[in-house]
C-alpha cells in the first residue's frame, strides 16, 4: 500500500514569493497542486478540472451544507473553495497535495483535516519584500506602502504556522519545504501501526 | 549570531543499529556528540574530557543535586549522566547536539529541555533485526530471543518519540536524520523574533 502524502498548506504575505515557490514545488512527481472550486464563470483559455472546477452557485452552496470543502471564501460575489474530495483522492494516491490559500482559509483547513502542515513562506527582509513588489512595476509608491503595511499585518499570523521558511532563493526555499514534508512522514502518529506490524512478523 | 543548535536524541531498541547511524551523523561538522558523566573509572585508553568526563561519586552526586544533569542512571554500581553544561555550550556553538540514549533517559531529557527533538530509530523488519542480534555471533539462542522479546517491548515506546526513523540502511538513516533537524529549525516558534525584525527595518 502506498503511504498517504502531506497535505501542504502554504501561505505567506504579499511578496513572499509563494506563488513561484508552488510552481516550482508542484514540478516535482510526489506533489499535486489543490483544484479550487469557484462559481466564478470561466475565462476563454481555462479548462474545467484543470485550472478550476467550476460550479454553479446553487451546487457551491450545496458542497458546503454537505461538508464537502476544506476551506471557502466568498470575493467580489464569487465563492471559491477547496474540494474535500480532490484533495482526499491526491493524498491516497500518495502523492503530497499544495494548497496555496491565505491566512483565513488556513485555519478552516487545519480545523477540518487536523494533520495538514501548515507552511508560512516569508520574504528573508523587508528590503527585498519592498523590492519585490517595486519589481512588479504596476503599482504606485501609495499602493506599494499599502501593501508593506498589509504584509506586516500578515506576519502576525506567523506563530500559528507549524514552519517558518524563509524565501532567498526559490530553489532553496524548495529543498527546504521538502525536507519539511520528509520529516512530517516520519512523525511518529504516522508510525504507529508499526508495532503490530513487528509483533506480527514474528 | 548563530542559530542556536538542535539537541537530538536518538534511541531506538536493541538491534536498530543506532550506534552506527550516530557514528555516522557525528561526522558531519554541524553535529556534536555529547559526553556523559561517569563515576566509572577509566579504561587505559579513555580520556577525560574526549571519552568520558569521569567523576568521583561526591562530585557526581553533587551534580545531580545542583540540577546540572540533563538525565542520569545508575549500571552495575556506576553514574552515568548527561552534563547539562557541556550539551548547551555545543547548542550555543550552533551545534547539533546528539544524546545516544536510553527510552527513560530520553523523557528525563524532554522534562527539561523540552525542546529537545526524539528520534526512535528502529529496523526495518524483524528478519533484519533478527539477523542483526545473531550476526553479532556472540550470543547463543536463548540469548537472541531475549533480545528480541526486549527489543519488541521497546518499541512500545515509538508513541513517545516525535520521530521514528527507519533504518534500512545507515547512509538513509543519516539523510532522514539531518532532514528532521532542518525541518526543526524552521519550526514557527524558533522564528517568532522575525516579526519584530522586519517591523524594525521599515
Amino acid at each position: 500500500m502506498k503511504e498517504k502524502g502531506i497535505l501542504l498548506i502554504i501561505s505567506g504575505p504579499s511578496g513572499s514569493g509563494k506563488g513561484t515557490v508552488v510552481g516550482e514545488l508542484s514540478k516535482d512527481v510526489n506533489y499535486a497542486l489543490s483544484i479550487s472550486a469557484t462559481t466564478r464563470k470561466p475565462r476563454p483559455n481555462e479548462e474545467n478540472g484543470i485550472h478550476y472546477f467550476f460550479k454553479e452557485k446553487e451546487e457551491f452552496k450545496s458542497m458546503i451544507e454537505n461538508n464537502q470543502l476544506l476551506e471557502y471564501a466568498c470575493f467580489c460575489d464569487n465563492y471559491y473553495g477547496t474540494p474535500r474530495d480532490y484533495v482526499e483522492g491526491k493524498l491516497n494516491e500518495g502523492l503530497n497535495v499544495i494548497l496555496e490559500i491565505e491566512v483565513q482559509g488556513t485555519f478552516q483547513v487545519k480545523e477540518k483535516y487536523p494533520e495538514a502542515v501548515l507552511v508560512f513562506l516569508v520574504p528573508p527582509n523587508i528590503k527585498e519584500l519592498k523590492s519585490r513588489l517595486v519589481g512588479r512595476g504596476t503599482e504606485d509608491v501609495e499602493t506599494i506602502n499599502k501593501r508593506i503595511k498589509r504584509a506586516l499585518e500578515e506576519m502576525e499570523f506567523l506563530p500559528k504556522y507549524d514552519y517558518v521558511v524563509i524565501n532567498d532563493e526559490v530553489d532553496f526555499a524548495v529543498t527546504k519545504i521538502m525536507a519539511v514534508v520528509e520529516a512530517e512522514k516520519m512523525k511518529s502518529f504516522r508510525h504507529l501501526s508499526l508495532m503490530e506490524t513487528f509483533k506480527g512478523e514474528i
